[in-house]
């Protein structure tokens, strides 16, 4: 795939500085960008990169005024980031969209629909009565169950597995092996130790521009009429689990390997980072940012709190805390000493390294 | 799927009060219950919402006197909470078991076997010599490798994989992508830093009324002989990692994402909640509850403890100590006040924000 | 398979005592070994059994003088211990590389090819202009992408999904369910709070003798031209997930439900083990020792560490701060009995439950 400086201006409403018939390939980072490379400038700290780069082409601002000569050509905007981040996105859907037509042998019951330009990889499975958007990719091996209902735009990368009656929105991203609506984790204690199970016959809703990593694992809800809910913009990344009943808010991002235990409900535009683990039956308020491998037990009512630990406190008073914590044993040495002083011991004295106990 | 009053009070051997024809599609809370749904009172907490409900039917014991008029109708059984849980299991068994038939293309070796009532999904995979009960349920893109010998009344859901040699026993349900039978982590180190492979050469047995959730793995064991054991009973979450020659004890219950070293031994009964850590070569008491995130590195020979932390103490001792933690750093600066105090200095005199280093 | 031990003897260059024309069919320890069976003695602490095990043929040291009568056959060797690893490893290759052939239907690209000796389970994927070595197993239902180049000698256990452009070596085993090459966690922060998914262009190459278990996920590099990389000799178990651009150093090992986050760099001969975090953009040095569930969060630069806790401190110190905070609140309670003391009170006189908070 490759465009000229003219056509990557048109789609930023951008001015060419420049020979605008050169060829763009990719994206880089200014301080890395190579020839057949399109790079932005938008923060003044990088400026110095923009006199040495190798890139063919430079975003920058309408009113940057170079310092020195510039060998690249420029596309003039408003706003170079949100320009950048424009381009990086139709290149993501290029590169994403590819995939058309169908692989033999797929499957698809005759009461299943899929919309237009599609592709629907070898080995590939759509269940009864399910509903699929236009412009969807399913890789092979995907399965989709029964009554599903899909959006447009959507790419199903190989062997994910949509359980019956989920739905899923727009413009979602689901990465190889995750699994969408298996059962929640419910039974029932019977006297004599045993469990019986409870039938989980909730479903998963995913909104519009969700993404989300490999293997990673949404359970649906367990009543009927009730879903497990991923709102709009959320990003997910590899091996979370996700549990019955929860609902993240929208634009939350949460790192690897997280787990959210059922009926958690977490507000919007969160930061999660990897290995946290946050209990049922929980809130968690907007913005709130969590650190990695924290527990989160009880709670979180505030919005916009940096939390860390476990049970999960304040992070700069969790550093502070484990500073000591490292000394403790010193410190615990120096109570005792205190106690010997005011005992009328001398601990300097009177102290051997057999009664010393460390 | 619809019952009649009547049809479920015979399934409970219970007595009903009201119009026996009504007609029921599924369970609910008795708080939440809406028409066409049925729900039971066990515990006196809940007795205002029975009258109330919106529910066409309530289980309640033979026993109880109602204080004021109710709409629904009753059923008048024993003991309302087992009959409602052994509802509840008739009905996963109906929504679970529901497929039947093979769809194509799928792959049965010619020396494998399966009885009667099976459903077979499509580009699912059925190894050499292996054996198959009477009405499983294996969906699409599963694999079942060779040798493998499965009981009655199993659902394998999308994409689980079984490797060769394992045993699996009767009401089995595993979750999509769930891996059963990966080799052990085995390696021997060589004196040039490198590791060869020790080959695994065990299995898995997987007995009655096991449930594992998605993307679980379970490792065989190491010899030939040996086996990965999971207990009659036991429910295992998603996520979850066992190790070669582990062996989970009866009715233990696992959540999501804990993972439990080589050679360990369970005991029955157990409570481990998410993101729990077990190391090796352990043995884990009966009834012992171990809480989020806890990690275990010696054994748990006492029965019926409940343990937090890393390693794990018990949990109230864990809390308190952690009540202190978060005021470490106050608690150390105490203690140099003392210091001064005994060595002449009166800390509230003498300091100032330059030479107080917290 | 069975091998007689003249057989054995030659694979390793050894001198058989006793009946040379008898069947071993598999290894086992010297103190559970049963006839058919080989053992080896290497450690002299294990010398006792020797004389007792059922063992068909025991693998010792040229100079071993035994002390009594050994029923077992011997075979001479210069090294046991690694003698028996050969051993081992000829097993585990002649157990994994039995299957061959293609089983239908599969699916290849016309453009793709693939060495002689290959196996071809039913519903496997083999996408465009991908070139694949000799003697390779693919097991059925795995997935591998476009462009991706794999060597000799390697194994892909059921529904191993490898994204395109994806670079593996030689004598490579990767375990069922596990992903190489998904979209590494990048998203561009939008004004409104939403995010940009930043284009993830790099690949995942991994060399030769590296091993990865179950369900496991590998992220690619962002950047075109990039690359994660798994270095020679790597050991890795299940449900770990490496973020995009991470590096890990040849011969290290890593145990199950670790995460290793974006761009860090881990050293050679490295043992880390479950459930550990590191964070992103972070080195770690040669023979780090990390122990389970412990956090990194800054550079590891000096070599052959043993940490432990979050943030990661020495084990030793580790373990003996925590044993101190199993009892910080007696601490408490005693620095506040301290300062009672000196300013005056007796606490064992005026302390009473009420104005004790503990």
């Amino acid at each position: 795939m490759e465009f000229t400086l003219h056509q990557i201006a048109q789609i930023l409403k951008g001015e060419v500085r420049g020979d605008g018939n050169q060829k763009i390939n990719t994206l880089a980072k200014i301080q890395e960008a190579r020839p057949g490379q399109i790079a932005f400038l938008a923060n003044p700290k990088y400026e110095q990169y923009i006199y040495t780069t190798n890139a063919s082409a430079i975003i920058v601002a309408r009113d940057f005024q170079p310092k020195k000569e510039i060998r690249s050509a420029l596309i003039l905007v408003d706003d170079p980031y949100s320009s950048f981040t424009i381009l990086m996105e139709q290149y993501h859907k290029m590169i994403s969209f590819q995939k058309s037509g169908v692989e033999q042998p797929s499957y698809i019951s005759e009461s299943a629909t899929i919309g237009s330009n599609a592709y629907r990889g070898a080995f590939s499975y759509i269940g009864n009565k399910t509903r699929i958007g236009d412009n969807v990719k399913i890789y092979p091996q995907v399965f989709v169950g029964d009554d599903v209902v899909i959006g447009n735009n959507v790419i199903l990368h190989p062997n994910v597995k949509i359980y019956a009656r989920t739905r899923i929105g727009n413009n979602v991203v689901i990465h190889a092996g995750t699994v969408i609506g298996s059962d929640g984790f419910g039974f029932a204690p019977q006297e004599d130790g045993s469990y019986k199970t409870i039938p989980q016959m909730g479903n998963v809703v995913i909104e519009d521009d969700v993404t989300i990593g490999a293997n990673t694992v949404i359970d649906c809800a367990t009543l009927q009429g009730d879903s497990t809910i991923i709102r709009q913009g959320v990003k997910m990344d590899n091996l979370i689990q996700i549990a019955h009943n929860v609902e993240v808010g929208k634009n939350t991002v949460i790192a690897a390997q997280t787990g959210i235990s059922g009926s958690t409900k977490i507000g919007e535009s969160c930061m999660i980072a990897g290995q946290v683990g946050i209990a049922g039956h929980l809130v968690v308020a907007n913005q709130t940012s969590l650190g990695a491998q924290t527990g989160v037990s009880k709670s979180i009512t505030e919005e916009g709190q940096r939390l860390l630990g476990y049970p999960a406190i304040d992070i700069k008073d969790y550093f502070r805390s484990y500073a000591v914590y490292k000394k403790l044993p010193e410190i615990a040495h120096r109570v005792r000493d205190l106690e010997k002083k005011l005992s009328g011991q001398d601990p300097h004295t009177v102290e051997t390294p057999k009664n010393r106990q460390n």
